[in-house]
């Protein structure tokens, strides 16, 4: 662990030590949002460090984090550096020792809003985790049909709706929609009746590509920032009836969270792990020259309606991930897709090989016919209005966690019916 | 026709008469692009018209037509009656009377280069053409799968990818990708050999929603500023094997052509059309009470590497989809999907009954089998290098039309092979 000045930040079990400084949007009531780095429990304000002159300028005084981003992985680096120098034991004592610039700059997490770290240019969802397609797989089309025949050669993406994407904390609205009951032959207009969670790890762009002009896996990597706690919500009655032959739509579209911080690939650094073994060689256009994937804690929290406490309802890692970030990217721009700053790539759902560590309710109670049991004997196959579910994740080190914070949100019911929806 | 003093906008066969008034964006060389419409054959420079005083100030200095889209349909309305009055016979002369007024706003079409017109906020792509759904589901999962389940009751459509909508006349690279050739176990890297067109209608939204509040048909319809051509370039191959489970991402990802003159909803009234009848009836929040359907002629146009000429390769009309625009709308935003200015949706393919009147090669050479034969004994199944690609389109009237101009796209080489992307 890199010790800072701010004792805060040297426990051991903390999310945000000197090595984290992840980067976020924040403001206090009537203020202004702008970036900060988390640090301890306090948010530093960047603005404000930029205005005392203590760092560079590459706009920090913005309600988004995507004009810094675009200055590239040189001021990204050096930005970093100035930050630690300011935060560590016997570094720039520039900061340290000026108790009134302290109170202008270090504000506790518990007095701020977090808004939505950077403007979501697109978003991507992919499907890397293996044990997760293949439960779901076995669930939509049966044990034989488990695993798409693609799935070994190609990272399946499709595109999602990025003007949803919400920060943690957001409510989510039941969504309505059209929902065929098995025994039906036409469907009925109806709020899901079974919304779900995806547990995801999401890439954050912070360099774009030109149009028409692909990646290599290894150039893949450098175009990206960071990484968020991502959840996917899902409605699976709606999926189930509209997925084929175009994909997900309005089973996706309605919300997706992602946590407030967005931890950069420098300080995961330390927690590559080396690409899994293939079942299939890959083509080469996806092969990996060095670790790519992660090692990352991952938890599922739920809290039903009326609890007061959480359940942990599974645990899992990055590193069950087939594809890497840096291979889904460079599969993203092989056709020319121009790739911008601000483009999220989800990496599909984590699931693990147990119960205990699946990363959706539809996997957790397999369809629904297992239900969760959580504490004060409350049961749930889905989610309920009032239910609140909450993504944590940290890389583990020696004496230090790289942590993710929360990705958190709570469902609202679904919208009135307005007489011109209904028959009649 | 409404006559104006200005006799080019008078002919019968132009795209561009005063009962049009499109929007779009243009500069001339080494100026900046700003907003305007196209009368006869000229660009009027609305922000030299806005700074002259003679409209009002809705922000046409800008090389987007978004803030004024934001502004909604009455600011539309209000413009749009203010450019007829100065154009039309016997309207405001102060235009009609100024000849250093007119030499500053009148500028030639074949002297600007037109952009794209407004910022892609999302891209959605449909599937509303029966034709097409069936010929293509025939082609991929046999006559007997030919029409998914779900395609009589919901609008189907998926999120496309909204970096690479690009205005006509820019050039389109031949994608790279995966293939698996129908003999071969396991895909390949190659550029695509089956490129194709797929003729659509976009809708452009001029106002947004809330995240969580569906709209009804109607509000749906309110929220549409206007119409353009639309060709969704479309890899065949690379998306036989990559779009199931999931549906298509690379295969179309690499270009959407869209023309570059927003025709307006206002201009398109006269030609609305009821819809057509349902085979099976739709759940109420799709009912359409008024007629959201549009009576547009549609023709394809391709001009092979080294030829001279047109061939006129498809013709058809945009009646020959099964939901409007309006009704894909309200399906999008039903689940509470936040809808934004500047989203774009693509109808989906629209084909006739006959192979004279198919949206794309793939229908019209049946997957490659029946190849088209063009002017000077050329033959194609599909697109080749150097190949120009052009949709037309007007609404006819009884004595002028409302066209949109043309939404071309010529074919460049694939990008040349990096040692990364190959074996050994």
């Amino acid at each position: 662990m890199l010790r800072s000045w701010l004792e805060d930040a040297n426990a051991p079990d903390g999310d945000f030590p000197l090595n984290n400084l992840p980067y976020g949007v924040f403001s206090r009531d009537g203020e202004m949002p702008r970036c900060g780095t988390a640090i301890g429990g306090y948010v530093a304000d960047l603005a404000a460090l930029e205005r005392a002159g203590l760092i560079e300028a590459p706009g920090f005084d913005q309600p988004k984090l995507n004009a810094f981003m675009a200055q590239g992985k040189a001021v990204w680096a050096n930005i970093r550096a100035q930050l630690m120098d300011l935060f560590v034991e016997n570094g720039n004592p520039a900061l340290r020792d000026d108790a009134d610039l302290r109170a202008k700059v270090l504000i506790s997490q518990t007095a701020v809003r977090m808004h939505l770290p950077f403007e979501v240019a697109g978003y991507t969802d992919f499907y890397a985790g293996r044990h997760h397609a293949e439960n779901v797989g076995t669930m939509f089309r049966g044990p034989e049909n488990a695993l798409p025949p693609n799935w070994l050669s190609i990272p399946i993406g499709y595109n999602g709706r990025a003007s949803t994407v919400v920060v943690s904390g957001t409510p989510v609205r039941r969504p309505l929609g059209q929902i065929k009951p098995p025994e039906a032959d036409f469907p009925i207009f109806s709020p899901t009746k079974r919304l779900d969670i995806e547990l995801e790890f999401g890439a954050v762009l912070g360099q774009g590509t030109q149009m028409g002009e692909p990646l290599t896996v290894a150039e893949a990597d450098e175009l990206i920032f960071g990484y968020v706690l991502l959840n996917d919500w899902s409605a699976r009655d709606i999926q189930a009836w509209e997925y084929q032959p175009l994909g997900p739509f309005q089973a996706k579209a309605f919300a997706t969270s992602i946590s407030p911080w967005v931890v950069t690939k420098a300080a995961l650094e330390p927690f590559r792990l080396p690409s899994p073994s293939r079942v299939r060689p890959l083509l080469p256009y996806l092969r990996e020259l060095a670790p790519m994937r992660y090692d990352v804690h991952l938890e599922v929290h739920m809290r039903a309606a009326g609890q007061d406490g959480d359940n942990m309802i599974s645990r899992t890692n990055t590193c069950e991930l087939y594809y890497s970030a840096a291979q889904q990217l460079a599969h993203h721009a092989i056709g020319g897709c121009k790739m911008e700053v601000g483009d999220l790539l989800g990496s599909g759902t984590i699931s693990g090989p147990d119960k205990g560590s699946r990363g959706s309710l539809l996997e957790i109670t397999w369809g629904g016919k297992e239900p969760l049991l959580l504490e004060g004997g409350v049961e749930r196959r889905f989610i309920e209005d009032g239910d609140t579910l909450t993504l944590t994740g940290w890389a583990q080190g020696p004496d230090y966690r790289i942590g993710f914070g929360v990705c958190e949100g709570t469902i609202l019911p679904a919208p009135s019916l307005r007489p011109e929806w209904c028959d009649g």
